[in-house]
């Protein structure tokens, strides 16, 4: 089985959306890459920090999933990272309540020996310099590298940032924030202006407008299924990350062809995320309903032109 | 060679876009519909309402594109529709400066005899007085009928535009208008209470983001094309609804397969029409240039799921 090494956050949320309130649910980027790659026979690990108020059940339930946990450093005495947002009525909009970094400002990520020759490594959403630290401790120099960041990181750490993407095989990144790091109007421009950065896949998320993968003068669009109700967007960009990353791991090839088909499979497990509250969606997906939503995802976007009209 | 009937606006617009201004440009909804359409071999004909500041040398450039203009009325001493608009830097929004409706308040469109059979009728955004008027004044009791609408007669005619809703097969309506018209959060649940207006089929416009199709428990998605350099906006809308009119009536075939190419043909007119100032590159797209775009939308859509995986 190929390897997957994801670095990110392991969090508490607090979440509000029109649909509901929930106090206290599993978060954080490494929680929904994992869970949501666990679905394509995948050896994968999760390198983060918590604090001693995080329920060991938890980590058993990654564990149920075939996702290693032995790389989660528990800090004792202190609090796991927790966030909490409220979405507005519209859904795409939301508030940030409150951050509260605790155990998240010392963490220094050690990659476990048996994962540092890791296939594929995805960074989440981390400071530049945890994520140029991960690098630095990979031996398998051919690793496929999927970086993910934010604005955050952008405003407060350019210089680093821009260090990191030198290394990375892939940037995932919000099309406000591929506008942001680029001055480029349109995603177009700014995708080619991020390939001179370092990436040579550019994959924009457009939350429930889809994703774009650019690759030298190629692009794909993958659309977002149009769903009858979005109870809870949280982690949807993760989680398709993390489908994405685990399709890719799994099938080890990156040509542009697979790609686009790790695109759909991202795409179709953050369409399962949204369902429920945070990653609650994503414990329970059977291979029939995988199979049924890639067949609405061909339904959604296949057509045929005839060209001799 | 199938008839296609336009109503809506003919007029004058000034834009101004981050990459220019022009105080002078052909516009209304007609006018891009009509000009659009016109790439399809359809005998079509645009029954609308200008002043006599409105130029000939435009009614000949019609023409000139198979477009009968007999229907267009002139009103001696009276201004044509005027609209002035500017985008802001994103090019998503715009703010409107001037509307001066001037011979747009007297219109009442009458539909010449030759095109009372049209197989297919677009009423383009205009007063949903106006648009039962056109609907009631047809002979082909099986004319395929196209309404695009807005907020403004949503906000200030909701009742007319419900009675002529009863009498459309398809609506044209943006995702925000959607939503507005129809008090729900998603699009899938806004086409379903939609459905139930009358149309059949619900095209619910995403500017850059694209295009869907709803039909039944149908859904289709059509990208737009992720452009380099969007000149400006202008019409885009109008332009898609037009490409997608023009095909359907050429084919004469309401399918939900063709359909989807017809979704696909509006979307590759719309990327031609934001190259340039107003309606302006509409006048000059080849067969070449159409073909090489509508093979831009396969390679950017199509892909191969391997289900055996």
């Amino acid at each position: 089985m190929n390897k997957l090494l994801i670095v990110g956050t392991v969090a508490f949320d607090a979440i509000e959306t029109p649909f509901g309130k929930i106090d206290k649910i599993l978060g954080g980027s490494a929680s929904y890459i994992g869970l949501s790659a666990s679905h394509f026979d995948v050896n994968s690990a999760i390198v983060s920090v918590v604090g001693s108020d995080f329920p060991k059940d938890i980590l058993e339930a990654f564990e149920a999933q075939s996702i290693d946990t032995s790389a989660i450093e528990v800090i004792a005495g202190e609090k796991t990272f927790f966030w909490s947002g409220r979405y507005h009525e519209n859904m795409n909009n939301r508030d940030t309540i409150v951050t509260e970094l605790n155990v998240l400002s010392k963490f220094n990520p050690v990659i476990p020996t048996y994962f540092k020759d890791a296939n594929l490594v995805v960074l989440g959403n981390l400071s530049p310099d945890s994520q140029k630290s991960v690098i630095s401790q990979i031996t398998n120099k051919n690793a496929f590298v999927i970086l993910d960041t934010m604005n955050f990181w952008i405003d407060n750490a350019l210089e680093g940032l821009l260090e990191v993407l030198k290394k990375v095989d892939v940037i995932c990144i919000n099309e406000e924030e591929a506008r942001q790091l680029t001055s480029e109007k349109t995603l177009a421009l700014a995708a080619k202006k991020i390939y001179k950065m370092g990436p040579k896949f550019v994959v924009i998320k457009k939350g429930e407008h889809g994703a774009l993968l650019f690759y030298k003068d190629k692009i794909f669009s993958a659309p977002a299924l149009p769903l009858e109700v979005v109870f809870d967007p949280t982690g949807a960009g993760d989680t398709f990350a993390g489908g994405f990353a685990g399709f890719l791991t799994k099938t080890n090839d990156f040509s542009f062809e697979n790609m686009k088909q790790a695109l759909i499979y991202g795409s179709a497990m953050a369409s399962f995320c949204v369902e429920k509250f945070g990653p609650e969606r994503l414990f329970d997906i059977d291979t029939e309903s995988l199979t049924n939503r890639l067949k609405a995802f061909e339904n959604l976007t296949q057509f045929e032109i005839n060209h001799s009209l």
